[in-house]
């Protein structure tokens, strides 16, 4: 007998006809012999529905009142799951954030899951009830309500796992797995079997919108395997867990890309320490999330800085980077939101040398000039013209042999 | 300075625009130096719509789950209306049900108030803050969360206004008060400035659906005085409170009327103990409300028997009844959809003789006649055809002089 946690996301409870679905999948988990304890988001929409109202009652309405209005939507799917698993036969009880209780810290809005008792949970598993949780939410220790942020509910799955020491995490969501790169843009993208977590979180945060980059983290820390899946058929997913010697024999695991930055250059900045801080600190301080910063060797005590930010700050940090560009005596500033940037992600690169150098003769044989080039130990980012982003993802998915290999029929699934 | 419960109810709070005007009425409250706790409903419209999701989940969904879910109708308001009144300015903190804690029994569905602590609020008030809780909602002693049943949040608010020894439950709701008659069918109706408990309970269950009748008990029990007015304007209310010497005085003080029950005769059945008894029992298995019930004199060992069900369980109750006719011999059952109860009224009537004697009266003066005629200490209530329903509004108004007196002006607020 294992124990597994199923999270389904939005989508997959949109409706009463989709909830009946998914009960009948967990009542087919459960009767193969299995504890299982189901986390449910919001109805899709529900979340928006609720954040709507909030805005509408005030401009900034983000604190206590603002996580006790969105945390509702968990509630009346974990509620309605539960009548369609009574009504079909089984014992089933749904547990809010505080009745777990999931204790989280007091940031209202992205609180962060702190300790999770698992003892009611284990009491009705072993009653032989089926676990109806809410993504999303928590208690801080003072008994106020938390949320935990968009995609939160990815997040409450894999740490309710971790807390009662599950066999499987799985994920159910629209797609049915991570790919060696979108699908959309590639025809010979293959659903990976297995990939590693640090590969995953290299995806999550490059824009392969499947997992909730913390929960993978969580995933990571306390080694939950998580299995990706759809909701809509029965097709096998992706496995995300601890790297292994096979994964190390594949150097390259996936291509992404993310078409939602602009770059900003500072030309002539005076090559003196504290200017890069002085540069970057009043976009810090707005929230903004700077991404990739280049800064090549200086001539003359001059140098030029390149970074990129998401494309709905690029107006607000142009005009930052401007007024700070005057006080440090640059020449001048360039903004490009015409911009993509593409990765290659793997595990084995830490161990293969040459990827890079291939990916750059590659792109310089499609005519694809670089922009700027980041790297990390597991992935190799470039920031391209945006016009060639496709063209780029699938020579490169063509280049490092994605589209082959013994599981390449699963992606005709 | 004193302690104020104010409830609103779903139409008073139906938007965003009307939780702003509800939030500035409570800051007015507040700002003349006094204590304020808020309960509220749900957007109106909103527990309808949870509910029709749990009856599409499930043909029997009343439970545990159904309240996890009809629930956060509330939660959403007393959120929306704490963002709003920090946006102004003012110290405002939600509570659930679980939070103050609202301690019930298990009944879900129509669960019943067992305590309330009212610690955590006087703790909250003592440092200025405006108090929003949700109404009609519970905890049970497991940790469950529980329902109160329509209306529910009219008892919360006396509930927590009796637990808090507060000064007043103002209860908003979209009439300004108790009339009365109802205004719509005798325009000389007018409110009425104060109305015992008493009175008040006959004319909640008679058909004035102005408060919820456990609410009106709950008021009664621990004396807590309430409010009754409109959240769109500022008029005066009606005042249910204990009976006072000036309520005595008036013999009569308000006429109802029912059209929503049906009656159903018996004739001639045996005069055997143990007959009504057999009669009723499948109707009250099935969950049936018998009200009005009239047995007349025996002639030959053998007698009518006449009762009143509500019109949509006439048909059942009909089907019901003739199976049993036929077994305890009766020789007939005639069942009549189309008639309406008339009450009237009044805490005088326990001192007054002849208060009967002259709607009776009136009645024959009318040319009306009366199908059947039930009695308690304040109350008068006869059945008659439906179609002389507002005609008998309006002369037993008249009779007993309810259209005139000092306080007629107020009619025209």
């Amino acid at each position: 007998m294992a124990l597994i946690v199923q999270k389904y996301g939005g989508t997959s409870v949109g409706n009463i006809e989709r909830i009946k679905n998914v009960a009948r999948r967990v009542a087919r988990t459960y009767n193969e012999g299995n504890q299982v304890v189901v986390v449910l988001s919001a109805m899709s929409g529900e979340t928006n529905r609720l954040v709507g109202l909030c805005n509408e009652a005030s401009e900034f309405p983000i604190g206590r009142e603002y996580d006790v209005v969105i945390s509702t939507g968990e509630q009346v799917t974990i509620g309605l799951l539960s009548i369609v698993l009574k009504e079909m036969g089984h014992k089933a009880k749904s547990f809010m954030g505080h009745q777990v209780p999931v204790v989280t810290d007091s940031q209202f809005g992205s609180a962060r899951i702190e300790s999770i008792d698992p003892k009611r949970m284990r009491d009705e598993l072993d009653r032989g009830v089926i676990v109806v949780v809410a993504g999303f939410q928590g208690i801080d220790p003072e008994g106020n309500i938390t949320t935990l942020g968009r995609g939160g509910s990815d997040t409450t799955a894999v740490a309710l796992a971790a807390a009662l020491k599950a066999d499987l995490c799985e994920i159910y969501t629209d797609v049915d797995g991570v790919y060696t790169t979108d699908p959309n843009i590639c025809h010979e993208a293959r659903k990976l079997k297995k990939v590693s977590y640090d590969e995953m979180l290299e995806m999550a945060s490059l824009g392969a919108k499947v997992l909730q980059t913390r929960s993978v983290e969580f995933a990571k820390k306390y080694e939950v395997p998580v299995m990706v899946r759809s909701s809509f058929n029965d097709a096998e997913g992706t496995l995300v867990c601890k790297e292994d010697r096979e994964m190390e024999k594949v150097v390259v695991s996936g291509i992404t890309y993310n078409k939602n930055e602009a770059k900003i250059s500072v030309l002539r900045v005076p090559d003196r320490p504290g200017i890069a801080a002085k540069l970057f600190r009043p976009l810090t301080e707005s929230g903004m999330n700077i991404d990739m910063i280049v800064q090549n060797i200086s001539h003359d005590a001059h140098t030029d800085l390149t970074f990129t930010v998401s494309k709905e700050d690029f107006k607000r940090a142009l005009k930052l980077v401007q007024e700070t560009a005057g006080q440090i005596e640059a020449r001048d500033v360039i903004g490009d939101p015409n911009i993509a940037k593409v990765s290659i992600v793997g595990a084995g690169m830490r161990s293969h040398a040459g990827v890079a150098s291939r990916m750059f003769e590659v792109m310089s044989k499609e005519g694809i000039n670089i922009q700027m080039i980041s790297t990390s130990e597991i992935k190799i980012s470039i920031v391209i013209d945006v016009k060639y982003t496709e063209l780029a993802v699938r020579v490169l998915h063509e280049a490092f042999g994605l589209g082959k290999g013994e599981i390449m029929e699963e992606a005709q699934a």
